[in-house]
């Protein structure tokens, strides 16, 4: 079953995601801020169309946009996309919010008649281009029942995590305050092995195949080999992650000291300029502090 | 090639790697402070007989006690062993300790015609007792040929890291530092987790299949899922070995924000009495402050 989709924010993870859609067979249109991630999409198999003028067409929207703010903007904002949709169509939600905003949000849908699926992704840019994520929903049985076709075409795996919105951006926090905490602790631990004689290079080799391991070491610590920080997933995406950690456990009064430490970290390379750079670049704040030379510097 | 060999200290790391080495057909005595655990040993496959008389007839002695004071008194105290062996003999050193106590011990083994290999090892009871633990091990040309026949039966994976006592040893404690902070953080994700609706189980599932899994979240996740602190490695272990980083990382002015914090979870676990729980018992610290209650908790 193929369905007419809309998606919205084109980013590394979006454009991945939409171009899974593409191979699938759906009918997709591809929305970016950025008018030439827009029409990089249109000349690779998305489809010609204004938003405004499909919406009440659509099957399916399926937001991957940058934080809260923005989600709110495009689905219930001046041009906001919700009240255009027809009743019984689905929004898909992929972006990392606190649950309380994703529940407002599946509130204010439903008050349409619209669906919404609270479905926060994992996996990074490499599954989301092969349709691979794993995908932590939570909503409606009729909210998965009308995403089921095009959750199929961008996961791997899709677990229900809940039958109300909330639950899926819960497990999402739960997933970023790991993943964080591990980033940190791998650039701590690969530099930590420099200033002992450990090359970076050796550090991935034997690490990685030792209980110390993760996955985010396996994935990020080789950029850091190959002196290679090309953006796939930015510095600056952690300190708005950890801040929603953060956020939702001083809401029950939950210590999170592991979780702040990672955080202080981003927060520094954030603000020593390093906030668009691949999250690995993390590296660069402990080698700067105990005047490591990282691989690729000078 | 098979080697007579003695094992000193049959924990449950060494037990398991004294029983590999029986397996592996190597003449395998093996000693331990308490009686009850030299007899285990002694009734499944160990041979019989007093270090003293043996000592000079010894190819290779593996040791895995507990801490720096105790590998010091078992190599050169009072009874101390190095002394009694042959010249060419080798001691495999398991234990964790600092690379310049391992250089140290190294120095002194040379003064006495003995060899030394720094051989830390990564992999848990289970790996232990099947043979296949990683061993990240650094030492003379003449100090693995000498105790390779041992390690064979010890490892599934043998790492080189370097020419001389230290570099084992600084590797062990970088792969110390991550295993510590992962552990950490699961514990503190998990019970963050709960407070938003998320059983351990459904962390467990969802979460090792997403990015912010680590091998000890696999690995000891399931022991809280279970509500079982059956021992296998203690919560004791971690103030001792994150302890270890931080007095490496002192003596090079390097910062450790991320392990420092995940340390005092570890130490407010051992202050609580519950230092000698299977490690994943860290994750009563963050229960209790937040008043939840875990599996098999009443």
């Amino acid at each position: 079953m193929t369905q007419k989709t809309a998606f919205i924010g084109l980013g590394s993870m979006g454009y991945g995601m939409a171009k899974s859609a593409v191979r699938a067979g759906h009918t997709t249109y591809g929305f970016d801020v950025n008018p030439e991630k827009t029409a990089k999409f249109l000349a690779n198999g998305g489809t010609a169309g204004s938003l405004i003028e499909v919406a009440k067409t659509l099957d399916a929207i399926v937001i991957s946009v940058l934080n809260a703010a923005q989600a709110q903007d495009v689905l219930f904002g001046v041009n906001g996309i919700v009240p255009m949709m027809r009743q019984g169509a689905v929004v898909v939600s992929c972006v990392t919010v606190a649950p309380d905003f994703a529940r407002a949000m599946a509130e204010q849908c439903q008050s349409t008649g619209v669906l919404y699926l609270d479905a926060p992704i994992s996996g990074g840019v490499k599954k989301a281009a092969e349709g691979n994520l794993s995908i932590m929903a939570s909503g409606t049985n009729e909210a998965f029942a009308a995403a089921e076709p095009i959750l199929n075409a961008l996961a791997a795996t899709i677990f229900n995590v809940g039958d109300a919105a909330g639950a899926g951006s819960a497990m999402k926090a739960v997933n970023q305050l790991l993943a964080g905490v591990h980033i940190a602790a791998m650039a701590e631990a690969l530099t930590f092995g420099m200033t002992q004689g450990i090359s970076p290079d050796n550090f991935v080799n034997v690490i990685s195949q030792c209980a110390g391991t993760s996955w985010m070491l396996e994935d990020r610590a080789p950029h850091i080999v190959a002196g290679d920080y090309t953006s796939q997933s930015t510095v600056n995406i952690w300190p708005k992650d950890l801040r929603i950690v953060l956020e939702i456990a001083k809401s029950t009064n939950f210590e999170t000291p592991v979780t702040s430490a990672a955080l202080q970290q981003f927060l520094a390379a954030s603000e020593s300029g390093l906030g668009q750079e691949d999250d690995s670049a993390i590296v660069k704040i402990y080698a700067r502090r105990a005047g490591l030379t990282l691989p690729g510097e000078n």
